[in-house]
């Protein structure tokens, strides 16, 4: 950590204050004297000292980390790739995983002839929801309690392993069959609920928050991996900017950064990030060429009866065009070296 | 809500849109031709229809409301202003209210000694956080129950309403006491926990998200008020965007916005909003001179010592200037017709 | 063009409104009286009517278009896609061309080199800037005249054809023999500039600006090809958002939405997108798998001495590589279907 | 200028770079070395060190300046309030300066209403365009050179002077009359521009870009400056944000910002950052009280008629409502200490 120092401090302000540091934290000080100001560096574990405190004091004119604040979800500290395992499928081992479903759950019908396509186009994953986070009070909210029985029922019949959102820490209990629980963008800093999800031995889908940045997105890792559950899996799913044609902007940088800083695995979802169909092929496979782990993509068996996000679904048909190209694109990629 | 169809939707296919519209909702329809695409006006009650759902039908090309999709928040059904009253201290009628205090409470003796200050100087109320969002898990993260405690103490020796953030719908018990109730701005689409605050009979406030526009901000008062409770203050906080120079940035437009489209209270946060001591200052003058019913502004006894957003708190003194300042010009507003 | 009217609109007002754009404008008017407003829905060609002016109107609420407001750039008046040729190499017939070189030309020596190795790589094009935007006045400005003639020396050599940057209509005389005229970021809405653009028979290289729309980019395309200069190559570059770890955020979307709203070429910058080199191949690949007709890549034969931009610049030998694999990306995937 | 290294850097190049960086810069460099890393300080002149050279060196990992990149616009080497002077109104002095008229000039007989109404209100300077930046190339583009003819026309009949926005170094002959050149947003980053504009005595009021920070605002004041001309007028109009309610979101933050890192007068737009007629009062009176200097609103005799922006002009009425409330509140401000 580098402290630069107004350039008004007094030597004696300096000295009090490099000694409250030393005695306060597992640090060291080094000074160093410019024409305009003093700069402060601090040497041993910065990761649990309050940047903003720092940045409280009369004396200080700007701090800057040179360690990232993430330990856990920080490659440096854990070089290899995390692979987690889920009913036999693997996620972040260098193959293509793809979850697939409709946004809401709606009737054991609906949802067993989903998942039913969507397995033979090659998914290995069932998502659906339960509980619903929708923007107006009025909107659908989903099936909740009964929306997990139809996930578990879908998951008996066909042995996809099932992905599902969870909206609070009080549902823990409920999910206790689902096989990976997703923390949605808006829930991204719910710090609550990632202390609770960081007690469970289950796989955690966080996705990035709509306005969160890459480095945030890794500190709510960090919330979940601090509490002792290390799987967690992170999903780019677009940001909000100024673009009005697309729902939201995919960060396709996001992949390799995510990749780069973490050694988490990384999954990216087209539907929530365009929000428009035809978009959702040229966006996963954009998404694999820059180093995906997999996708989650909205399939619903009638988009039109949607009763949500039908705007963004495809259909069966659709998606087993769209997994077939990537899948074999994956392949030609495994050969280019 | 207008719906604009492609330009390929038959005849055949446009009146069985039109009829399912009828027969599913309290709407009637109306039809009208154009050069190039077929328009439908739905008549009636849209708040309920899903715009996912019309935008995801294979004919539909483009949707658009023309209602807003609030109805309790809406001042168009509710001209009055909504006047808050706390311990008899009135939120919404034409005065200002000042909420103040430490982002963290530490201690009895310090939350005791910024709680006189800014009484002092004409706060109405103390704010103070017991249970504190941090991006970090292994940054400070409050006293919690312990800090309600503290916040109650404070209470009781002057008097003040006291102001403190919920983080879980877990925790409402723990809250009975408290004046009003904040809802963060990452919480602000943590719909499980507004859901919980609208079986309420308590004032809430309800922060704009980093992200979140200014309807959907009213979306999520407008989740509040249909569970029965309708004392929701709004507050401007800031919002995320490309600029660095200030920690956020203080949508002053918000301010009129929600008090037109709105006839609820709305104060403004310029301590989060920028996230620097001096900025405080002209940012509330602005706040005030735009119409703003209150503010929200962070103080410590010793900001150097504080266990977070120390870097942007005020001491009392620089309260107490800003405070004088800002009645002086809340008085001369009331001579200027 | 549709048009809802307030909901105090007298009889009156809405026949002399409706009546007014008639005569002014080849369109007519259908009139549709809802329950809390009457919609006007306009039909002929309404691309050069000011939606400002509508939204002017004091019994307008607001107004919608139904048609995109560009039309020689619109897809749906040219379904073909343009192929733009440049001493015989093609652009966006379906191959993938590559545009690379040094940010800031330099030397004759310098730009030689890179020319003569990026042409062994695969690179079609030598991109290398002349007259440099740089955010700062003190900073290098580029070697202006002197570097469009280093330009065309290394094109000479090598039989390379050219693009480089102008920021003048101006310089329009000096850039004769430039292949490909670059307009930046900076200067998208340079409307003077794009106006004596648009008179001239030789490709532009169009990048979008730092924070406009896709639609904003297309209306100047429009400006270029209204002056009869149809040559048009768009080219996405990342856009401004809050994310900070890169130096914009690529907007990957913004390839299929170029490709579906419009006929022209689109290629993308990796270099300028991320600003950081690791990051080029990933992202050059995501934008050949999202469908990108071509790639502009920023190489200079020594980074660490650049000039400007070393920070993003790959050595030739990073890019021989990448090309490589984008080639090999390219030709896998037209295999499949 | 702090310069954090690579853990792999050798001892050998560290050496190196610091040799070279004392040798090419009138800079000497300290170093610090960390547990992790080593950190490089450079003491002296370092505007003219480009950031990027630095960061592109192989073994710097990040680079933070500590001195601001601006020197002319800096308030730190300027530190009282530049008064800019135009036929004898003073613009940064402590007074409130409001700049009125039509976006577009249409006619002698429509400017000179307007510019008798706006006088009679309290106005001071006429503001016009004549040059028109549109976004599309069939919409009004100005009357251009006659409409500078009719500008000048209205300040011989009322004496107030005039304001109007070039846009291209071309026209500067025209402009010879006019007492302020407006630079436009969408022209901040037009580099020719503004070193052309360098070399003018003539103030210059340079708006801030759609999403231009407020450094880089300033850096395009420096090319201003750095030119020989110091009569800079900065404007904050809007910038472009995910909020759609208004056209732009006014960052009032950058109005004590401006006035803290600079000695340059500030003024505010209130008409293109909300886009909103009814929303130009609110950001008036704040704009005011947080510090601004002035304020630019559009006024049209006829709003309806306008040839551009006319859905965000004031009738002459609704002005003088403002001005006098704008006037109020300043002589109040003054009062409050």
């Amino acid at each position: 950590m580098i402290i630069v120092l107004k350039s008004e401090a007094t030597k004696e302000q300096i000295e009090q204050f490099a000694k409250e540091l030393t005695s306060e934290h597992k640090v060291s000080v080094n000074e160093w004297t410019g024409s305009q100001s003093t700069v402060l560096g601090l040497i041993g574990d910065t990761s649990e000292i309050d940047i903003d405190y720092i940045g409280a004091q009369d004396i200080v004119e700007s701090v800057k980390r040179v360690q990232e604040p993430y330990k856990k979800a920080n490659r440096k500290f854990h070089p290899e790739n995390t692979v987690i395992e889920v009913e036999g499928v693997k996620i972040g081992d260098g193959s293509t995983v793809i979850m697939a479903g409709p946004c809401s759950v709606e009737s054991n019908e609906q949802l067993l002839e989903v998942a039913q396509k969507v397995k033979a186009s090659g998914a290995q994953f069932l998502r659906g929801g339960a509980f619903k986070p929708r923007t107006s009070p009025y909107a659908f909210q989903g099936l909740r309690t009964q929306g997990l029985e139809i996930m578990l029922h879908a998951k008996e019949k066909t042995g996809l392993p099932i992905v599902t959102e969870i909206m609070s820490a009080d549902h823990i209990d409920l999910f206790k069959d689902v096989d990976i629980i997703q923390v949605g963008a808006r829930n991204m800093q719910n710090f609550e609920l990632l202390k609770a999800l960081g007690h469970l031995d289950k796989p955690i889908l966080l996705k990035r928050g709509l306005s969160n940045t890459i480095e945030e997105t890794l500190m709510s890792a960090e919330y979940i991996m601090a509490g002792g559950n290390e799987k967690v899996i992170l999903c780019e799913r677009g940001v909000r900017t100024f673009e009005t044609y697309t729902r939201n902007t995919l960060d396709i940088s996001a992949v390799p950064a995510f990749k780069k800083l973490s050694h988490l695995p990384v999954i990216v979802d087209p539907s929530h990030a365009a929000g428009i169909p035809w978009m959702i092929e040229p966006l996963s496979m954009g998404a694999i060429a820059a180093g995906a782990d997999g996708l989650m993509i909205e399939v619903h068996n009638n988009p039109k009866k949607a009763l949500s996000d039908g705007a963004q679904s495809l259909t069966p048909e659709q998606f087993d065009k769209i997994a077939k190209k990537v899948f074999e694109l994956k392949s030609a990629l495994s050969k280019i070296k």
